[in-house]
Formats: C-alpha cells, sequence, structure tokens
C-alpha cells in the first residue's frame, strides 16, 4: 500500500497499477479518516469488486458549518494508514485543504429536494459541500465503483441523485450500517462521548429496532405512529436532545404524511433520527423493505 | 463517421474506437448545431490534437431563459451531419431532451464571480444551465480535450474555471473567433438578421477593431476610453440596441475601472460587446494581449 498527498502523483500511482498488474476496476472509498470497523467494511466491499482500491482521507472544511466541529474532528493518520491496509486498501490518498482547494473555489454542486430535509435542514449548506467534494475525488479517482455507508443515508440519496443527473460513470455501492456489539452505530463522532452520554446513545437503535419491531407485527402502521414511538422511546434518555425524527420515502427522501401507511405504497422506506448528547450530534436509521424484498 | 443517440452507445462506439484502432485520445467539440465554419473549425482543431473526434449536437433547453430562442434556435440535422464528416467528426451525438434529462434534473452545477457580469448578468441562469451540461457531456464522453470557440469568451471563462474548481480531468482548447469576410464574427443566430440588419451588424466588428487600433497606437489608453470609443461606434448603427459593452481582465472578467490603464498591469483585457439588432442578440469580443505575448 502507497500513501500519496497530491493529485499529479495519485493519478500516476493509479496509472502505474493499471498497466503494471493489467488491472482494470477501481474502487474508491472516500472518507474524512479516524477509520473504524464501518469504514473498514467498506474497503473490504471495496477490495471484494474493484481490482485496484482507493481510500481517501479528507476532512473536507466546505462540508462544514460555523459552529460545527471541523477544527475538532479527530484525526489520527498513522492509524488510519494501519487500517486502511489491514483492510485491504491498495492507494490511500492524504490531500492537504490547499491540494483540494489551492483557491477559494467558485463552483458549486447543488442538488435540490433530497437535501431539503433531514440534515439538509439542520445543516445548511452541508450537502453542496458533500457532493462538491466528491464530484472532484471522482475526477481525480476515476472510480468504477464508489462505497459509501448507509448510515449516512441521506448522503447515499444525495450522491445517487448527483451520479444520475450529471451521468457520472461510476456506481455507487451503498454498504450496511456497522453497530458495536451493544447497537450503537459506529461513527468517528463517538469518540466525543463521554461514559454516561455513550451508555445514553444506545436509545438511538434501540428506538429504531422497537419501532421496526412494532410495524412488523402489527402493533403500529402509519408514519404518524412510527415517528411518534420513535420520540417516546428517544425520551427515555434525559440527555437526549432530538435533532430531527422522520420517516420518508426512500431514495426520494419525501416526507410520510402522518396517515400514511408504512411500506403500504410498496417503496421503501427510511426512518432517520438526529439526536444530540452533550455537544456530540449522532445521526442513525433504519431502512425497511416492503415484504418479499 | 457514425452518427449515434443513446448515452450507452456512444460509450460503446468511443470504446471500439479506442481498442479496435489503439486510438487513446479523445476531443469532444460540444455544440448546438446549425453548424458553420466556425465548428468546422473547432472540429479540425480537435483532429489535429486528438486520435479520436466526438461531436455533440444539442440544443440544451437548461441554458435557455423564459422569452429566448430555444423553441425557433435554428436546427438542419441533415446538413450539420455532413459538415462535421467534412471537417473530420468521427462520431456525432445527437441526444434528444429526454435522453439527457430523463427526469426533471435535481443537480445544478453553479460558477460564482466569472458569471455574474457580461451575459451571466443578461440572462440569468444561463451559465448554471451551460456547466451542468457540459460537465454531463464531459462525464458522457470522459474526453481528453474539449475545444470551445473564443466567440463565447465568458464560456470558456466559466469552463475553464469549472474544470479548475472540480479537478475534471481535460484540457480546454479555447479556439479563435471565425468571421465572415466582410469582419461579422460567425454565429448560427446570424441566419435570424434580415439584410438591413446584416448590414449594420458590420458595426460590432469594425467598433472593436476601431478601438484596438487606438489602445495600440495609444490614441486611447483607458478602460473608459475604450468603452466610450466603443459606445460612439456602435451607435453609428441606428438598428444596435446595446446589451452590455464591457473591458474586463480575462479570463477573472472583473471590471475595470475607467481610469484604469488597459493592458498596463500586465494581464489579457477583454473587449466585449452584447448588441440587439431587432429581435436578434450578437455578441463579439476581442481579447487584448500585453505586448511580448
Amino acid at each position: 500500500m502507497k500513501a500519496v498527498r497530491t493529485i499529479t502523483e495519485l493519478r500516476a500511482q493509479i496509472e502505474d497499477l493499471k498497466s503494471s498488474l493489467n488491472k482494470t476496476t477501481v474502487g474508491l472509498v472516500p472518507t474524512m479518516g479516524y477509520l473504524h470497523q464501518g469504514h473498514a467494511s467498506l474497503i473490504r466491499a471495496a477490495k471484494e469488486k474493484s481490482d485496484i482500491v482507493v481510500v481517501s482521507i479528507f476532512v473536507n472544511p466546505i462540508q462544514f458549518g460555523p459552529g460545527e466541529d471541523f477544527e475538532t474532528y479527530p484525526r489520527d493518520e498513522e492509524r488510519d494508514l494501519a487500517a486502511a491496509e489491514g483492510a485491504g486498501a491498495d492507494l490511500v490518498f492524504l490531500p492537504s485543504v490547499e491540494t483540494m482547494y489551492p483557491k477559494a473555489a467558485k463552483t458549486r454542486i447543488a442538488v435540490s429536494d433530497v437535501t431539503s430535509g433531514l440534515c439538509g435542514a439542520s445543516r445548511p449548506g452541508h450537502f453542496d459541500g458533500v457532493t462538491t467534494v466528491v464530484s472532484k475525488l471522482f475526477h481525480i479517482v476515476q472510480p468504477n465503483y464508489a462505497f459509501f455507508g448507509m448510515k449516512d443515508a441521506q448522503q447515499v440519496a444525495v450522491i445517487e441523485q448527483m451520479v444520475f443527473d450529471l451521468n457520472f460513470n461510476v456506481e455507487i455501492v451503498p454498504c450496511p450500517i456497522i453497530r458495536e456489539e451493544d447497537g450503537l452505530a459506529l461513527s468517528s463522532r463517538n469518540v466525543y462521548l463521554n461514559p454516561e452520554e455513550r451508555s445514553q446513545a444506545l436509545v438511538l437503535s434501540q428506538s429504531l429496532r422497537k419501532t421496526q419491531a412494532a410495524l412488523e407485527k402489527r402493533e403500529i402502521r402509519t408514519a404518524g405512529e412510527a415517528r411518534d414511538l420513535l420520540v417516546s422511546s428517544i425520551r427515555q434518555s434525559s440527555l437526549a436532545v432530538i435533532d430531527y425524527v422522520e420517516v420518508v420515502a426512500f431514495p426520494e427522501l419525501s416526507l410520510l404524511e402522518d396517515e400514511a401507511g408504512v411500506l403500504e405504497n410498496g417503496e421503501p422506506v427510511l426512518m432517520a433520527l438526529a439526536v444530540k448528547f452533550g455537544k456530540t450530534r449522532l445521526i442513525d436509521n433504519c431502512l425497511l423493505y416492503p415484504k418479499g424484498e
């Protein structure tokens, strides 16, 4: 595995690997580093599907809003390189902010509609920053496949929309959420939690599981009932401050009316949460498929 | 030469040409059709620089504003195919609107700053439509080079900015304005002009030449004097209705103050005009380089 920091060197290394190994397909795993087992599962999925695996590690300033945690976002390059190599990466791309944004950028990619709710409503401009940097990485790496975790389900929907609308020649591969044994979804931001917050944060995955079970057992049926059960479950935690609790169609992310029956129109439904514990904002979700899928 | 109408077929044909001819570089000439000698010069430039030449012909609805001439924009597919073949195209891509926009698109690429003046001010949203469709064509064709005429100098500046900001792996090749013998810059929209308008439209190229000469002979020196001379020259035509007359730095397109000396800070300067004759809006420009370049 090689670690490279410039665009020119990355392109040259990819070309080298392609020609020297006679390998053709490239898989990209875009990350912000501080890699955990969720990232490792993306890298392994990339290894399985592609000849050459590129992992990018870049804490992208333009997807953070004012007052968010860009400065304090956890970073550990040495550990990340070991984790990427262990999971099967061939190349790790670690650009500086100056490499990615050598001048104040004048170009933005904006996706409407799917960005208006959920994290898009709480974090204005966030998804423009995501789509802009992801398109840059796609142009730099020119991957055949790109791997994204379903923990950021809205991010997957937004990127799929961009790829479709702009005819990017890349297949987006969404990968399942990886959880701790007790159910907490893996996130680089989990390190921010103190022990009490860490313990109470379990309410996220528990509320999703409980609501999914209630829907499956037909104890509840509508989007409104699902939202109510999620909210009341989360409120069991004294530290939880709800940012949003939503039940939406996937991948359109259009709001389901309170009286709408969940899964009754044959489309997948996403239950998505963002909740703060102290200063730490965590997200989690559960994607429900119509029976038989 | 082959004409193709779908994205899948175009990608397959490019792959075929690449592998069967062992040719590697691809040049793209994006056009809106109704090809004239300006387009032919772009295709010939592409032929010279690239192994495979792709010409796209697509009247892109999202770069036309309400009340503009999308519906009436001149079209002549049969003549265009002959012209493209004559100039050396290998593939002509003629997508339908449904092929390019199968659903209402939610993704837009917006470039700020360089789009705010000149045609960007007169045609709000125009350049978002241009950058969005050009990025789609770049993703579909994946060219090494793309060729654009300098008649749309602002378009060249906007696309270069997008390519730089988003790390597109394509080299933009600007090509000189092609003119009729009497000086009128070639444009598909020239067919709209009646004989009297056609005759008076000469004032555009004449005013640019006259102002360039006056600057070179030091009869005038500042941006304000250049603007005044351009405006007074254009006003010799009774039919000319000025949309804008500007003197700007290139490629930043920042306005030069009236008292600024043209070319005195070592940067290229663009004199750019948009003028209506009847219902027909024409543009023309002249790029001045510092001495010695």
